[in-house]
């Protein structure tokens, strides 16, 4: 962590925009979620002969589902009004990398992890009762291997989120948010069937937490926040640092957010 | 409803401008429809054996032609010229929100029931017969969960309207109406085999009107328009409020178009 | 016809630049027919046992890649060079409006026609003889309904092609071309199994062509002609005409060409 | 070749920026890769009756996959650091056309065999053995063929990068690496059961080398290297010649990358 907790940052933690902050990353992440995870349970009901595993097209809709819903909601969540990404392992890259204070991710996550587990919730009520698929590894992977495997899927999600929010890059602004949903769907499609394409401890957690299944829980946190964090020093200390001096620019990347 | 109908409103709404809006909503809502009904009835033509329920490729089909349709034909309606969004439960969302009168909402809506209307009838007959397929919702769910389950859709389709139409918001202009298609895109895929995910009260009662069937309609107006009304309020007067004095920010937000 | 053939018309047709854009028209929709027929000959490859009819598979797959494929040889195809946009539907819908003279018309007809054969004899012959597939009616439809059918989707493609070059919506540049392939690859899903989708006589002709078939071909010319035709003249003289002369703003809507 | 190797071109490419260049294009080859290759061995995954030859849905998910990753990683490997594009056929067709130097083109080839082969190895290891899938002809298919159809598919990827390169297209910093990746996507669809529909060299190569199975891998090296080098002969050349004189328009092409 580039910094420790201030008293002043917990202030400006809870100043009333960045309530309003949280406000917008919870309705985004609440209607992302369902949205995902509606077309994992949307797929399974038609194709109830699968429903154990993963079917084919379940990954491909999820993957559509993922792609579109990601980039609308990130579209939507910015503005200069939030900058969580509805998504505890970016929220975590970017606050190592300086661009978040502890307290205001730790708002995030908190908004996060309460969206998630209301819209999992919310559709259980409403499908009656039909089951919140939950993100698993396959048999013949172990542990540490899913872990590395959603790590690598969200090193490569974070990264992006750093490229979109570089200022050196004029035309983020339009393409920013498009490029997020659909690196991650291009990684649901790669790693769906190994270890459900997560990289997002939020997303697990919600529908664990209304399934009550935590197997390989750990998994879904220990891979996306390892990956996450390796992907905003990689991209801001080795590949694309500032020319000027470093200790400012380390900083400047994330922080003239352009999205 | 932010303003009661008054003369000068009602003049205004049949100027040849608004006259001219109209039609331009007529013939996107018909292309519109016209692709999304019409790609059900080819997935389901395809997959014989599925035509009773809703096929696993049906709903993948129709979420892309949502998706496509519906940002093509956001993009062409717009131009200053129509901002009715071929949808009444979008128009109700923006007239709560007091960005447009109640006698061009009621304008535009008659242009979008005739216009989909039309858009079912002409593929009943082109087709041969082929069944109208309707919006329905899944035999262990209740009118209520389904109601619940489209206004939830139908709030983020029009949160996403409102984040769109921000003049806060630059680029709004060139990826705005991708954000509309896609976000209901990805609803389709959630809520395709659990209501139909319709979103949109025009496109049920046109396929209900021509294939006679209107069971259990009424969810597709309840949800979508409460759903609707709530993305409006929340977005303009809660999370993204405008700096300034409220009065009359509250109606700035989509007054100053800009898709 | 807006205008009579000319002999300084003819004269502007043959000129360098012109010859010019034939040839990126040439390879544009060479490249475009060969993605799109190639498309469906993958999907019949993968699913042999549907190979006569159309596989649903094979519906998606090529909205996809027609989508993908008309949008991006649009961008390239355009920069002031071509504007034929590789479909003779297309380019009569620009020729109806005044836009492109009589004898360039011809031309790129000629340009078109050609380069579909090709691309479908190449496709032959190097899958070994895998059948070319042609665009086809269902057999419950009758010749009429395929060219209504054909008709109302052209009728949508050409009127975003009107909306993507009309110089008052500034963003056009941008998502224009995206907005062209992606209404096309909603018309794909909605009519491709009732008449597989045309929109474009080149597309038709090449793999009717090659294959030898062409039974019903009628449809593909006198469908996406009238279709065509009509999305030009209401677009620009009844619903979006402009504000100035109507004289002069007949022409003025896609000379100015923005993408 | 457009020019030979000198000293200076040499030294020019062992710079720090231009190592930090090589090191962005491994890092997002690795992950265009992990990418691609991931969702077809997904896709295989949940259909192992057709692990053997192509099941349909696998072409689909692929495509997908390949455009979506191949547009964010097109975008994120730019920003005037890289401009190999991760393949190197595309990197060859930029060094004929004069755009890179022969030094500078080695290097990215190394990067990208190198990626491509280490993301198949870390794909094989974390799926505890799963078959790393390879690009392969099918069975009717001659080698010539497929190098003639692989080489019509990369001269369109290739094609399609001069166009975006060309500054005299001015939106092309928004979506032009959109069109790169979906141009590629509708290639997938269209060439996916005859030949893989690889258009890159790297990918074959990295995929062959962890599976030991290179039959027919020269396919994957003469179709791209022909095809690609003609895209940017014709392209610059013969299509959209610069209007000033031909000597030095003609490296002015790629030189001023916008993207």
């Amino acid at each position: 962590m580039a910094s420790a907790i201030s008293r002043s940052q917990l202030e400006q933690s809870i100043t009333v925009p960045a309530l309003r902050s949280y406000l917008a990353e919870f309705i985004s992440t609440f209607l992302f979620v369902f949205a995902v995870v509606g077309s994992v349970m949307s797929a399974r009901k038609m194709t109830p002969d699968a429903a154990t595993g993963s079917s084919s097209l379940a990954v491909v809709a999820e993957a559509m589902a993922h792609a579109f819903a990601l980039f609308v909601m990130v579209y939507i969540a910015s503005n200069n009004v939030s900058g969580g990404y509805m998504n505890p392992a970016v929220t975590f890259g970017l606050a190592v990398g300086g661009h978040i204070s502890i307290p205001t991710a730790m708002f995030y996550w908190a908004a996060q992890l309460v969206a998630s587990t209301m819209a999992c919730l919310l559709l259980r009520l409403l499908t009656a009762g039909n089951a919140i698929p939950t993100t698993a590894i396959a048999t013949e992977m172990t542990g540490f291997g899913g872990s590395v495997l959603e790590g690598v899927i969200t090193f490569a999600l974070v990264y992006t989120v750093y490229a979109v929010a570089d200022p050196r890059r004029g035309s983020s602004g339009v393409i920013g948010p498009i490029a997020i949903g659909f690196v991650a769907g291009a990684n649901v499609l790669a790693a769906g069937p190994f270890t459900g394409g997560s990289m997002n401890p939020a997303r697990s957690f919600g529908s664990a937490m209304i399934s009550g299944d935590f197997k390989n829980h750990g998994v879904y946190w220990v891979g996306p926040l390892i990956g996450g964090a390796l992907a905003g020093l990689v991209y801001q200390n080795v590949v694309f640092p500032s020319s000027s001096s470093q200790d400012s620019s380390s900083r400047g990347v994330v922080d003239g957010l352009v999205i």
